[in-house]
């Protein structure tokens, strides 16, 4: 490859997608472990939740999703989304070249790298429940780690109401963990993007002495390490000096839908939100709508 | 019209449509007022909720949804969704050729005959709230009524989760029915055709003295009262004699996804799940996939 060219794609953004807002946990991962990346996040909030929706459907969504933003010039593609990871990655990968990371893998090695008792416990939506996903990723790294689910659908209503230290919160948590603290895992997968929000509570549901894995981070781990192992991290510039904020004009946002309410949970959830955010469609590879 | 042709017209099935399985508490309450009827439900379980979406997407999904049902032969449309109903009427009266009815005029014009002290309040989706929809349909009932909204996000997955009665449902409920309680409304309307599966719950949360109004039986009643007056209800045939179950295989339900969740949900919410249910695409007007 000629060097420029390849300094050219090196600078590219890392893409990322999520069924909604959710990602956006991801996206803080991605941006604290790669400071000097730059990013393009798509949320499906047009057809948000994933969660409860079949395989056809999740693989569908998820292909024009991928395509979209393999369409506006990205060095890699991160799928935010548990579900979608769980789902779709085998069609995601048939369908766009480029490096494809899950959270899923991720979130499953870095579980068992952490449980001592060999007892891991999953909360996820139902899809990723139903998938299976986490708990073949967890037999591949180590096949004698005993695995239990659990879906916890209020999760994500209760995070994106702002409500995740409300005592209703807290009451859900008890009700939804309790076969899993009776299991006595002491590792804890968050496979959901929401429910890092509500990690205070989880832990503090499950006990101190219980590990909690947020998939989101042990990508963004994975990812930092791939990009420098293969010699594709940006550029740093003279301004890279600088910490970037959040949110700030370098990092680009599309939402398929309601760009006023994704600015509003993105506030609730990064403390800031996008200085750069448009609304598209991406089931006709069209930017045919912005807000 | 040619009287045989008259009564094949009458005899065609009420078409229903909702963003997913909340407008089965819709199914129900029209079964009940039209024992004779028989009805298509079409859930469009790929896209829900609408409630978070913007007016352009739910006018867009209604439209397909309506053309859908129109393409298999109704004699009249009823919008179960509020929110559909209060983003999308306009259009999908533009759309079919149909008698159309949504729910939220009947809620409206329920609500305004049964308060007294003239304060009212509505509880809807984000979206239904926003619209201002109810707030409308009740001003121009009875415009020195006072209004107050509030929207109940949570409620949604609670109905869903089989939790409606739990100890969280009372506490999220007092907390989102504060502001109402305390503005001293005599009724309350259920704009969300989730929120009558909490009906108990809301019920005590706002005290006896508040009449619950369920837009779903409003309209129910609303729409036996047209079809008499058209002359357009179906023959009563002798079998007509013994009373009909809740979704035996006269009534034919279709979904958009997830037929197996649907089956599950609608177990909860009517006693018994449809025997008649088929997974369809509904965006390029095709039946392509079937469950």
């Amino acid at each position: 490859m000629i060097p420029n060219l390849q300094n050219d794609f090196r600078n590219l953004p890392i893409g990322i997608f999520d069924s909604g807002v959710g990602g956006l946990t991801v996206y803080r991962a991605l941006h604290e472990y790669l400071p000097d990346e730059h990013f393009v996040y798509l949320g499906d909030t047009a057809r948000v939740p994933y969660g409860t929706k079949s395989l056809a459907t999740v693989e569908r969504y998820a292909i024009e999703n991928s395509r979209f933003l393999a369409s506006h010039g990205i060095k890699m593609l991160v799928v935010a989304c548990n579900t979608a990871s769980a789902l779709a990655l085998p069609a995601i990968r048939a369908a766009v070249n480029l490096d494809v990371a899950g959270v899923i893998g991720p979130g499953a090695r870095a579980a068992v790298k952490a449980t001592k008792e060999k007892r891991i416990g999953v909360i996820a939506t139902e899809a990723t429940v139903s998938s299976g996903a986490y708990a073949q990723a967890i037999a591949k790294s180590d096949e004698n780690v005993s695995v239990i689910e659990r879906a916890c659908p209020l999760f994500v209503s209760l995070a994106e109401e702002g409500w995740a230290d409300s005592i209703e919160a807290r009451s859900i948590a008890e009700k939804y963990l309790k076969d899993i603290s009776a299991a006595n895992v002491d590792t804890l997968v968050l496979g959901c993007t929401h429910y890092p929000i509500l990690k205070r509570v989880i832990q503090e549901t499950v006990g101190q002495n219980v590990r909690l894995i947020d998939s989101g981070e042990a990508t963004a781990e994975e990812v930092a390490a791939l990009l420098k192992e293969q010699n594709l991290s940006r550029e740093s510039f003279s301004q890279s000096a600088n910490v970037r904020q959040l949110c700030d004009d370098l990092d680009h946002f599309y939402v398929t839908d309601a760009a006023t309410r994704f600015a509003r949970v993105a506030e609730r959830f990064l403390g800031s939100s996008p200085k750069v955010l448009e609304a598209v469609e991406v089931w006709g590879q069209d930017e045919l709508r912005k807000s």
